[in-house]
């Protein structure tokens, strides 16, 4: 373990990029190739187009109707019609007809009286009125494009009307992909991972946004971490591509050859960028092209590529680089941000009345499913210590602002159910996109009274009136008018291995240390059922191993008993049996969803509530197993336990 | 004549949109397929994706460094380091590693000292401290996708890690355009028309929209405008495609038989919407497919393929219908509209100050350069007479919002200089467009007065004076300050057909009837020129043949005068010699540049100034000949006839 890198210094951003552009010759790494036009879309022309023929190439008829000679027909008028002679004093033309001889213009078929042998008019033609004339659309010989533009679908259509057949346009930008790293499986061979493995992913997510770039990608088998087989991946990519990307080893780790290889075969420019994540990446060049290391995270390597990649990338293609839309959003939670480097966080983002809420995700560069959930992304900058709760932050969104319009933004507890609905509400004719955020009950209603969510699903038992939510609602959001629709009952209780084999048979279980216990975090309903019943059992929180211990969703903490992690955790049946884990019933409870007053003319939730009143809903929620649906979509009042 | 269509009742937009879908099954229409996961960015979910593996699957080092068991090292403090032994009481992990066996925390690389057998630390590690845990990211059998989803690049590096390698989708929407009529020749053959021939060309940008909405594109060879050939054209392309487009042939004109084709085979939804261009749009539907009659113009085709088939090709593909960016614009031209249907009209857009400035293009339906030269349009309402001068629309945009910071806005004469600067101004790093409005001087000159322009090149002849551009300066900018830099000097005269067969010696060959004359517009600085050399040979318009005919720029006089429409017109030697005319030199003038002062630190301006400037600028001027560099890119002083 000695022979570890070092970081060189972290530049930024903006730095790094302007390294790669000042180490390549542009002009000499990207020729030039002449293609048919008609393949140009998205293409950048390499010289000014001039075009070849006019369009149109003769006067042409520009309506259906009659030519006439205009200074025969001065006399018509309304009340004094003009009769004109088939083929003599008129010849009948459709649109794209030339002119015929000695006629100077064209009567819509809309303005005539067929009389059988005349047409007769009631006004006269001015000179050249409905004729195309010569060139009108292109002349030959004027420029049509210039040098180093993009081809549109209209310059096609420009292009080909102007007798253009080929053009001479820049080779599209050729990259190549090198996983690395002895744990990384190949996903082609479609495994099924060990512990220690993991599915090499990263050269299918660059592959993808190489394609929103035009750029022509490749990729190959991931290569172990051995300097000498890097090196001789290297160089047969660099044969080939413009830029060679060795995905993962570009840290500082033993493994880690990304910079050991660069230097023997080029220059090295950059190790390392100041934003988290992507800090590890690795720039230089060799035989002229662009060497790059990217990190093995797939956030980090994601922002490796749109911060880094992108620009250099457009740049060499002569292209605009692409921007994206952004809006302003008031931040959901405070996000601390390390001094010194810029950070990039991803947010859920939604309209909740007439602003834009963001909902920080987590920040792990390992969590792809953070970017699947994001809209858009905020950056700390360096010199900022982060982000308070409430203020207003720019956010650059992954897809177009029109697109948050359909986003139904959710708070609350995590339920099966919540997915169940985030499915069906993309169906039909005005999808939705419910983006949930997993903070619990409690978080529901702070949400809610921060104007941060459209609703919250919540679960709060209160003891002492026997009720659900509606004594939590009294306390935590006083004054506030809100509606509540129950979802489902559902089945609390422990989620044990298959076979119960450390044989629980209540809370009573959990006391000593024999069993290792899974929580979930403070504000979730779980944990407040929880604590209520190991309570009444006369337990303390030091009497249970693992009571610090907190995940997030109900997924999470089967997964842990799956593993072997723990040994049970509270969750609700659904989640045992998704996993084919025991359940030891504790409680039933309601799961609620709460709707502040002022949405509920909101079309979103408007669309939410006519959903969950259907039969359809309450038929896929009873599949779930671990639910009854007797209250499903009925609107609860306070002071009826459970309704039931 | 006698069989031609008739218009059914055009109908808005919308309604034509909302009856194609009313009568398409879209679940029995768009099938589905599983595909490869790494092949699916773009496509769309036909069911909810669950995880198949959790990620990761093992609790996972994330970082470089060493695995400790945490409760051994809280004794470690500043100043009193602890040492732990290697393989023992700390094992060595890279990022990714698992977790080795009872250790619960990562001491990270940079917060250990290497002291050989050991390590010493000089902080405690708290438990899970840098550890990935078991499905931190993903939990096998949580839901990673909904429905109708539009599979991203961050989807597929989710999905991959999550070991699902395939994928059910909706199948891509097929389309297949069949392009009609007598006169068009197949692009694909390389023709040059002869007149009454056009080059067939709009089935390319269809193709090219359409691969923006990842239709599956195919077309055939034109079909001749018999009814038979048309069926039997349609029926095959019914075999294979969801959506089958007969372009032109959609109007009421002797030949269009796509609206009896459609009637013959399936049903007719829609023959017409209330917008221009596009009228001439035919919906019907056969087979359950859909059936459209797309018109020939090219722009009309371009709106019925955007306002009509995006929508219900999203639709049909489950897809969010793509949105443009939107700006406000300061209209520079009074655009009068007919009631009754909706206007589309083209528009130049660029920023000029702190605003946006949008100059209407010319409006015809067979202009499709005037959608390569538009930035984005405007929509004129159905009940609206049309926009006044000044009057503030909407655009949507062709690109994103953000190249209009590389628009530079120019009205005024046309020359070919400005066509060459339009070429090398796209070229380096900072490229830019340069949107040229061919409003003649005078028309430059009114744009700088109403703040619609960064600068305007007029070539405006005083003859009290002997001096050019100042004078007018004065009387139509009057406070306005301003800075004139020369482009070039340049040579004016009669554009003749080669050999100059009507022996034109000067202007008086003009008198009489003898002579096709082709004019310049009003407030060009070349008619300005023609009619103070007219009125010095003591002639008037009514002596000479075709004054009142117009053209806008140079190279559409000297097309007039190729193809025979005209026998002369005066323009510069540039556009005499692109299309090898003959030339009789009339005037020497100065064509300068005007630019306000407050536009002088523009970013554009600044770059434009440097261009013209540069010997490689005058170098490209005298290649075209006809020009004099003399004084390109030197600041101009009134009162100096021409300079020199």
């Amino acid at each position: 373990m000695s022979d570890r890198n070092i970081y060189l210094k972290t530049i930024p951003v903006p730095e790094a990029v302007k390294a790669a552009m000042d180490n390549l010759d542009r002009d000499s790494l990207v020729q030039t190739e002449t293609i048919p036009v008609h393949e140009a879309l998205g293409r950048v022309t390499a010289e000014a187009v001039i075009a070849r023929c006019s369009s149109p190439t003769y006067h042409s008829a520009a309506m259906d109707g009659y030519a006439v000679k205009s200074d025969t027909t001065f006399t018509a008028r309304e009340g004094q019609p003009l009769l004109l002679k088939k083929e003599a004093g008129c010849i009948a033309v459709n649109t794209g007809n030339p002119l015929p001889d000695g006629m100077d213009a064209i009567i819509m078929i809309e303005h005539i009286v067929d009389e059988g042998e005349n047409i007769s008019i009631e006004a006269p033609a001015f000179p050249w009125q409905h004729v195309r004339r010569i060139g009108e659309d292109i002349v030959a010989t004027e420029m049509l494009l210039p040098r180093k533009h993009t081809i549109s679908a209209f310059d096609i259509g420009a292009l080909l009307s102007a007798g253009i057949y080929e053009i001479k346009v820049y080779e599209r930008i050729r990259m190549t992909f090198i996983p690395t790293g002895d744990e990384v499986l190949p996903f082609a061979n479609r495994p099924t991972p060990n512990p220690g493995e993991v599915i090499e992913s990263n050269s299918q997510v660059f592959k993808s946004l190489a394609a929103g770039l035009d750029v022509e990608f490749s990729f190959t088998a991931p290569v172990k971490d051995r300097e000498e087989k890097l090196t001789a991946a290297v160089e047969e990519a660099l044969k080939t591509s413009h830029i060679v990307v060795v995905g993962a080893g570009s840290s500082a780790g033993s493994k880690d050859f990304t910079r050991i290889v660069f230097e023997k075969l080029g220059k090295l420019l950059v190790h390392g960028i100041a934003v988290m994540p992507g800090k590890p990446t690795v720039l230089g060049t060799a035989q002229g092209k662009l060497l790059v290391g990217a990190p093995g995270y797939p956030v980090s390597a994601v922002v490796c590529f749109e911060d880094v990649l992108t620009p250099i990338i457009s740049w060499l293609a002569g292209k605009h680089e692409p921007q994206r839309d952004k809006v302003q959003v008031r931040l959901a939670r405070r996000t601390p941000s390390k001094m010194g480097q810029e950070e990039i966080v991803r947010l859920a983002v939604g309209q909740v009345g007439d602003e834009y809420i963001g909902v920080p995700l987590s920040r792990g560069a390992g969590m792809i499913t953070t970017l699947t959930k994001a809209q858009g992304f905020t950056r700390v900058p360096a010199d900022s210590e982060g982000v308070e709760l409430n203020e207003t932050v720019d956010v650059e969104l992954f897809s177009s602002r029109s697109e948050l319009d359909k986003v139904l933004m959710h708070v609350g507890s995590h339920d099966n159910t919540i997915d169940l609905l985030a499915d069906i509400l993309m169906d039909g004719n005005n999808p939705l996109r419910l983006v949930s955020t997993h903070a619990g009950s409690m978080g529901g209603l702070t949400a809610l009274k921060n104007d941060m969510a459209l609703f919250a699903g919540t679960h709060l038992f209160d003891p002492e009136t026997n009720d659900f939510n509606f004594p939590f609602i009294e306390r935590y959001l006083p004054g506030m008018d809100v509606t509540v629709v129950n979802l489902a009952i559902r089945h609390q209780g422990f989620i044990v291995p298959k076979g119960n084999p450390k044989n629980i048979k209540g809370i009573e279980s959990l006391d000593g240390l024999d069993i290792n216990f899974i929580n979930r975090q403070r504000g979730a309903g779980t944990r407040i059922l929880f604590d209520y019943h190991m309570k009444k059992a006369g337990l303390k929180p030091i009497d249970i191993l693992g009571y610090d211990r907190e995940e997030f969703t109900h997924m999470a903490v089967a997964a842990n008993v799956l593993t072997g992690a723990a040994d049970c955790g509270l969750g609700i049946f659904a989640a045992a049996k998704a996993l084919d884990l025991d359940f030891v019933p504790l409680a039933h409870e309601r799961y609620d969803l709460i709707i502040p007053q002022k949405h509920m003319e909101d079309r979103r939730i408007k669309t939410l509530l006519a959903l969950i009143k259907s039969d359809k809903v309450k038929q896929d929620i009873s599949k779930l197993g671990g639910y009854d649906t007797d209250l499903t979509g009925q609107r609860m009042k306070p002071g009826v336990s459970l309704g039931y």
